[in-house]
């Protein structure tokens, strides 16, 4: 009678049934399949290597080669069709591969155990995965760049405490944000160059130097019980991810706020706005929600991996299992999130009037109190003076620079005539010329060297 | 020409178009489809409410629900084709029914916001979930108590810190984990009582009552901008499912530690074991790994979740659309891991021979002591006498009931010829006859009070 | 010479010495003093059942109590003087038991192990910690629900996407935080229900029962291996700690929104503000901030002990010393972040015109659509033409309420002088009169809701 | 009458008081005090700059200096006076020097922000942090190498699945954790480099560059923004600790297996060990369950944090605050954590003849398989029928290698007697000679790989 467990590796072995709740339980051919050419790849660098070693003949190696090919034409053309007992990418591969060529498909897995495979595969498409987001990244950055070179001239309130603080340019608040995405873009290449090792470890042979010049693999691991067991390099990934999109969230955040009726400072593209299926007049900045809510998932993918490996023995086990699904949802959600964002910010349309209209003269007490330094107080003490200013300012219910000469002078004999200079915001954020400051010069470069920086990561 | 937007329902209001990467990154429809019954059910009760407000006539009331039939049927058989433009599972149905009956399906929204329809149909999906997984817990349950029953005579080591500590009943050690099981019982009913709410709100008109008669909630919400926004049944089902899994956890663990080669203690059924790839010799229990792994991807998601909440603003905000994917994978995975692990528990083999010859003198120390309290010493004077014979035991590479009478009267004067009763295993479980200890009796006992609360539990 | 271990409890076994700092390491006695009184209390009633049972004399007992008496007050002052070698509280008092008393202090410990002692102290200490939570949260929903019952008249925009929705009343706006933390006192008492339960379980003797009844316990443990072993009702309640907080943190996210400049709805106490340093105009509002961010520091405790319990063996494990800390941390914040929200809302000052200024016509936009549906539409088509009238305002740059008769017409017929009616907040607020809506009678049908519940839940 | 705010820096604004719960809600004092030595380094770089920029005379500065030196004393006396009031360490010592030095000390805070002096304060003390934990992992990878090279001949079991697999070196599994370790120095360098960026942003004058060299950064933050509100150094931070303690609870994992009655592989030194208070036969390596648990510790804050900062508005919030104590915690425990686990690895005793009694002929199945692969079968076949061998030799009752040549050759007629020298351990591990292999030349190779990599990451 028909063996129901179809043609398991362990064929050999076992002589009881597998519970079908439990081979669904168990198997990965759902989600792992996306790696099918990862696995192709792989197998193809691996033939070649044992044709080297004279482990295979060059006539297998070119059947198998031939077959692999076959194979990788039906993935590419959705026609590969997935069977019971494939319980992952790399059984379903081998399974096909015996029926297009017969025999010699069985040779291919001389000396490589499904364990090293399967973290071989992961780490090339890791690798693909990691180019992918860079360039979503660079792109992000760069739209940015740009938007803050046009509109540099643009004056608002910086905010802390989600309170007015101090006027600043609108590019200088784009490229705060760009600047964090640039640091994400170097930590993403830190992580490749972990990546791409290669793991295939549990070797019987001298194999491993043939494998890794055709992977283009940047080195190999050092010790082979590690090389199987961990998992770094997603580990890694995952918190890239999460830390990227806090970023992101960040930005969405004050975008949202940004676009709310209280402050207009700016109105979504309806490409990423969507309406309400009650209120009519509604506008959401939906794009922008689903931003920011996508860190907490990210994160509990990192969490979630995290407790998993926790206190796992060394070496294999099977609950490295549940690295792929988070690695895979990772990538989907950022390779969404940062192209929606770009979307986003090249769209997104400011109104600089209301922007401007939002600067009051209170923004400038630092300001006034920097009038007193510079009249040889004591910053503390200048503070102090300033501060009272303002209270009196909101007592008589006017705007600090409405304040009289006299009343001034009464908080401070320094308070002279030439206060009046303070009150200029376009000269405020000219004083901030140091670098990274908000003045047009600083501004100025930190686009050029964003720019430049650009350059560089730009093959 | 035809308008890429489909039949959006703000329809009205935009006139740009939107971004396909948007479109893909803001569509919920690929997971909440799952939810088709949950969500024409409601629909169906709330037209019946509309109806008795004479809001719609008999006549459309019997129209909508007939076409909503009819979408069930299709849904039923496979055969409902979601469509662009079909967003979110809602948006889909409504199409649907207006494609079938036309003009009346446009009443069927009177007065219900899309937020409220999203929330009450999550609450009536996770009712019908949290049934199913009662029922599987309670499986779990029931299957260790009669394995407790049956196996209620083997001794074997009680550990903790993962060193042998006293004998202990096998039974006891199955009716630990029972235990902890029947408690997620209980926590799971208590959340039960907390999703089964309705949640519509935003209501216009007396619609409330009838809606709520027809689909047998247990309450109303208080508020409705709390009803709208808060999804604490969500976050409680996502915690509940990580601490059910880390019970899971413990007793994967545990009888990953028994299967070992070096303990022996159990066997797994072959369903539950797979074979390696590599070392034909290999017999894995994945089926206990995995379950142990789940922990990590369950507290994961409850985890991303919290952070998603976190900080959000009143009422509906878009990020709370992460709640559906983390609600219905823990789901599945629940309902895989209990079902797994009443498959293992149903099928493991236990080795008797070598858990009771697991048990050592040493593992008597205790009892030694007490011997020694028993005849008029403190306890902490007892138990630094009774070390010193382990020591001494050590020291002379013998069990410790292989020292001589002199031996321990060396070490002190009160043990005497009667110390000899101290060395039986049985006669040592059978001293922890208190409520909840390893006698014969109380395991009894246990399993007694187990099988009154499961027929309390079972309807 | 003396030795370094000091008067370890394994005394008898051990021959060398312990590296310092794996001493810090391992000790407790840092964090876990503070459970002093709960210790103190947990070992006089055993002593009491000691005696009961015959296994310490009335002396002893008599000896035992008041050498507790004095090391409580010794506690008590402050003048209990840790000593090296005290590793956790039990073995301080332990400790300092026999200094007072000598001998019969080591009677004490008969039949109980240091694991039972700690998670019986623990259960007691969370006892009396959420009594105190209760108290804090009853006394937060208090203030709730008497300032939504003084501002019911005040209305202002409703939010949902941070965007204006509807009119609604401030009242409305508490109460819908009221509610949730109202859900936070029914789960803390559940807890509670399992927190309280006796788990000395490893016993030799029939000691139990009087335990139980001196210390107040609900129930007793069913299965003393998972007594030793579980730490549901820890994780239960940092899982409890972590959603009250997510419930906060909106409640302050919102606040916060309010308190800008741009809504000005609010302004907050100063004794719940502070100043910049730099900026002497700045007003910001901490204590919302710090409301905010301790959801995530208590979500970390919860996950991070989650992690650390998964995949543990059954029983005591050294693990779970990670508890303490976790539990004495989330009470603290919690403690101290729900008499800061009580404060801030029982102090903040709103601001009613600026409220009532922003609400605007096209918030009324949903009750022009349901003017159509009076008229005889669906409300999907009413909602389009309502959207429409909404564009046509903006292409024309006026107020909703400001489109003439003869432009409302020309989107649609049914359209009459009769909709001047529909531009009234007071009006429109006031058709929610469901359970839970924003109209007068809803919200007064809350405030009394809560009133009597508060009742219920103070004895 | 005195102000009970003390000299709180907005003193001149606010009129009301605060709460005193507020004030420890808010206060940081109690943990960033320990930040005090980075403070003051801070602090003099900064005032040398203001004095190069004339903003501060020579004299000034000097007297600034000389009061920096006193409470730097102060404070390494343990002799400084924390007062009601000082809120933070910048506080309290702004708030001392005043008292020493008088006026000129208020004007060390020109164009400094509290925001910007906490970054730049934690930043310094991270780079010292960073270098003790680099040298605390040094030492850990140190010994290990050194013991591997040592015992480098022992042979025993490794694992997957926690099942036997094949023979490896001992030292072989010593270096795959080595080598995990060796990666997190790397990443921490990594994190070094942008941890020592100066921040000091918002700046009114050119003192950066003055402050930079003082301070020994390797750069300037690139936007002044970005720099008040980024803490990805502290993310990173909490993160790799994450991973790191990841690593140390696998090889906690691994030995605690390996120190249970039943592998008895290894016996930790007393001073790692504690025993029990109710067993006295118990030796419990609590050392290891400590390493193990604080995985979760450490995840959990990393969590937290990152939940924290989720969605928070750009630039400084007080929210923020949260990020000092993980930092804390994290850098104590991993110094606990790397130091014990040396110490652990450096006095642990091997039982080497149980390690190799615990070798057994079924772990020589794959051996079997590639004798078949020699003798010209394809792999996966010569698996199966390997495979039916140890089916055989369990159902015989026989080791594998007391099957006779005929039952062999009954499964394969490729068998012959050469079949004999496959049942060697020496032999087995020899064929895995390439690099990362168990072979003595490969584990050879990587104790000379990993001693070179020590000399070129100490200075």
């Amino acid at each position: 009678m028909a063996n129901s467990e179809g043609n398991k590796l362990w064929g050999g072995r076992f002589v009881g049934n597998t519970d079908p709740i439990m081979e669904k339980f168990n198997a990965s051919i759902a989600y792992d399949q996306r790696m099918w050419d990862a696995d192709i790849r792989g197998s193809k660098a691996y033939v070649k290597a044992l044709e080297k070693a004279e482990l295979v003949t060059t006539e297998e190696m070119n059947s198998i080669l031939h077959g692999m090919e076959q194979i990788s034409e039906e993935w590419a053309k959705g026609a590969f069709v997935v069977k019971p007992g494939d319980e992952d990418i790399h059984t379903a591969n081998e399974r096909r591969l015996k029926e297009l060529i017969g025999e010699p498909a069985g040779k291919l897995h001389t000396g490589r155990s499904r364990n090293d495979q399967v973290v071989t595969d992961m780490r090339i498409w890791l690798c693909d995965a990691i180019a992918t987001l860079k360039e979503d990244a660079l792109q992000l950055v760069a739209t940015m760049v740009e938007r803050a070179s046009v509109e540099i001239d643009v004056l608002f309130p910086g905010y802390t405490h989600m309170q007015r603080a101090q006027p600043i340019r609108w590019s200088h608040w784009i490229l705060s944000h760009a600047v964090a995405v640039s640091r994400d873009v170097e930590r993403l290449q830190e992580i490749r160059s972990r990546t791409n090792v290669l793991p295939l470890a549990y070797d019987l042979l001298m194999l491993l130097l043939h494998v890794n010049v055709e992977l283009e693999f940047d080195g190999i691991s050092i010790n082979s019980m590690d090389a199987t067991g961990e998992r770094d390099f997603v580990a890694e990934f995952l918190f890239w991810a999460s830390l990227c999109l806090t970023h992101l969230s960040k930005m969405a955040e004050d975008l949202l706020l940004y676009s709310t009726k209280e402050f207009s400072f700016i109105a979504l593209a309806d490409a990423y706005s969507t309406g309400s299926s009650l209120m009519p007049q509604k506008k959401n900045a939906d794009s922008l929600e689903l931003i920011r809510s996508k860190a907490g998932r990210v994160l509990g993918r990192c969490a979630g991996f995290m407790m998993t490996i926790k206190g796992l023995p060394s070496s294999y086990n099977k609950d490295l299992q549940e690295d792929k699904e988070a690695m895979f949802d990772c990538f989907d959600t950022l390779h969404g999130a940062l192209r929606v964002t770009t979307g986003v910010m090249s769209t997104l349309k400011i109104n600089r009037p209301v922007m401007e209209a939002a600067l009051s003269p209170d923004m400038l007490a630092t300001d006034l109190a920097y009038y007193l330094v510079r009249k040889g107080l004591p910053f503390r003490e200048a503070h102090g003076l300033s501060g009272r200013a303002v209270f009196q300012a909101e007592s008589k219910n006017v705007p600090l620079n409405q304040l009289t000469v006299e009343d001034l002078a009464a908080i401070s004999p320094l308070f002279d005539r030439d206060v009046a200079a303070v009150w200029d915001y376009s000269s405020s954020v000219e004083q901030y010329s140091a670098p990274g400051g908000t003045a047009r010069s600083s501004v100025t470069a930190q686009v050029q060297h964003l720019r430049r920086w650009l350059q560089d990561h730009t093959q």
